[in-house]
């Protein structure tokens, strides 16, 4: 059994790869909760969505996210009423955040909630949130000495990430307590994957959870990490431009740098050779591939080439 | 300025055949709040939406509810999780509930979230529900000797008006405030028509409010009512059975009586004729006309009919 740490695109990109190397059944993906969001008075985990639709093989592939031959009826109605439509909400899409908000509304766990979904996409990946408490992503940008603060989906969907951050949060941190199964899952796996995602925004509020940067620390020699930056330059998303206004390098060897004291390896992608020499020099073994997942079967290879570095793989 | 206090569906069609007749800025609809509901985290008001709709003449002319063109794409997705969708929400529809709620969490007030949904549906007659705060009705039925609560959207919809009801309350009613825009219409209305409307479930809430009766037997003399119920028969939903249930009399002569405190006039149909009599024997003036409204001249006369009963009509 493997555990991957995941964000949202790339580490479901990642997730689908390895589906297609091992048995799916053994595959258990920890999820980010950090860009969860309330809109409309629905609870939406965007991570979470779209791990379950990359893997139900219903994703919309040219965005990356949301559901291919999805509709937007509502959107375009809720648009006439002058209503909030910068975090757009797809018709069927929304079936999963009534379906999921219900359900929390009567009690049950996001972790259930989440193994129901799964079910109705048909896949076999096991998905648990991290935490079925409250832990947000929160960004800071300081503009004529104000600070402004923004939780991650502003950031990331309203302002375009353009905004630059002076510092991060991960709102209830402090008090969130990670699942039964996700503990589980850390102590058993024979692998531990950090997926290529944002290092700061989508595995940093897992880390963040009391007892899993620990845990981690422990099983170092089964944990490894894939760039998701390549060449200076995150495949999506603001992964290089974060790390640089933090202060964190903004290359694979800054991710390496960043989760240097929990992971035992990482794979870098061809781009990156130049820095394995200096990545290894941390002490993490590296590896050195094709990281760029633009289809299913690099996928499936990055996959391999991950799990072999700590001998987690099939035979 | 006339006052309407308002149901659903009957009420939408006297309210529209009232815009046809006088000024439609001179109109002002009291709704009842009672049957508003919390489904998937949505905050519903279906009698504020089946008024705006209609009024806005986008209501599905063959339900009576819901909106003309409207498309399940949300339901749809939302049955193949094995969802909540006895409460049948249209695409169209859910920007609605979507927008309120949204404005809701924002602590705007239903008053003014009502007043913007008017605006956007080009509606002209002010729409004021009676109260900002939480007024439910609840229905009680027994079976087998134990009790079982209803929402009025779980008894009407859920369990099609089926269920025999032993009581009626409204909760909240003792703490709930009716706004300051319902207590200076009903104070300076011309006329006050209750809108042939449910009376136990529809108007009933809106009489529950602390201060609403009192200003109805103060200003009686003002107050007419339409009967919804025609030959012992409700047109639409089940205000003959109910009263029935309640030990109430299944008849305009019922409903006359029902409202007997606070109104001076009511309007009842050509087929109670019979009932007259024993009406204003109660001290009510009685008209007899039409009142089934299957098309808008036929509300429009409606209107006027009881209008003219106390004087409050145009010249």
């Amino acid at each position: 059994m493997i555990a991957i740490l995941s964000g949202g695109v790339g580490a479901a990109r990642f997730a689908l790869g390895m589906a297609n190397l091992i048995d799916p059944q053994d595959i258990f993906i920890i999820s980010n909760v950090g860009d969860d969001e309330e809109l409309h008075g629905l609870h939406i985990s965007p991570d979470i969505d779209t791990v379950i639709y990359t893997l139900g093989e219903s994703i919309n592939p040219e965005t990356g996210w949301g559901l291919n031959g999805e509709t937007w009826r509502v959107m375009d109605a809720l648009a006439a009423y002058g209503g909030l439509t910068w975090f757009r909400l797809g018709d069927m899409d929304l079936a999963t955040h009534l379906f999921r908000t219900q359900l929390l509304r009567e009690g049950v766990t996001l972790t259930e909630i989440t193994d129901r979904m799964r079910k109705r996409w048909n896949v076999k990946p096991k998905i648990l949130p991290v935490t079925d408490g409250h832990l947000r992503t929160v960004l800071f940008s300081v503009s004529a000495g104000v600070e402004k603060r923004m939780s991650f989906q502003e950031y990331f969907v309203q302002h375009a990430h353009r905004p630059i951050i002076s510092r991060v949060i991960y709102d209830g941190a402090e008090e969130a307590t990670a699942t039964d199964e996700v503990i589980q899952t850390l102590e058993t796996a024979s692998a531990i994957l950090i997926a290529p995602s944002n290092p700061v925004l989508s595995i940093g509020p897992i880390l963040s959870v009391p007892g899993i940067t620990d845990l981690l620390l422990r099983r170092r020699d089964k944990v490894v990490a894939v760039s998701p930056i390549i060449a200076g330059e995150a495949v999506k998303g603001p992964a290089a431009k974060l790390m640089s206004e933090l202060g964190l390098g903004p290359s694979a060897l800054g991710v390496a740098q960043y989760y240097r004291k929990i992971i035992s390896a990482i794979v870098i992608d061809s781009a990156d050779a130049n820095l394995a020499t200096d990545i290894r020099a941390l002490g993490i073994e590296t590896a050195v591939t094709n990281t760029l997942m633009d289809n299913v079967e690099v996928s499936r290879l990055l996959a391999k080439t991950a799990l072999d570095m700590i001998g987690g793989g099939p035979n």
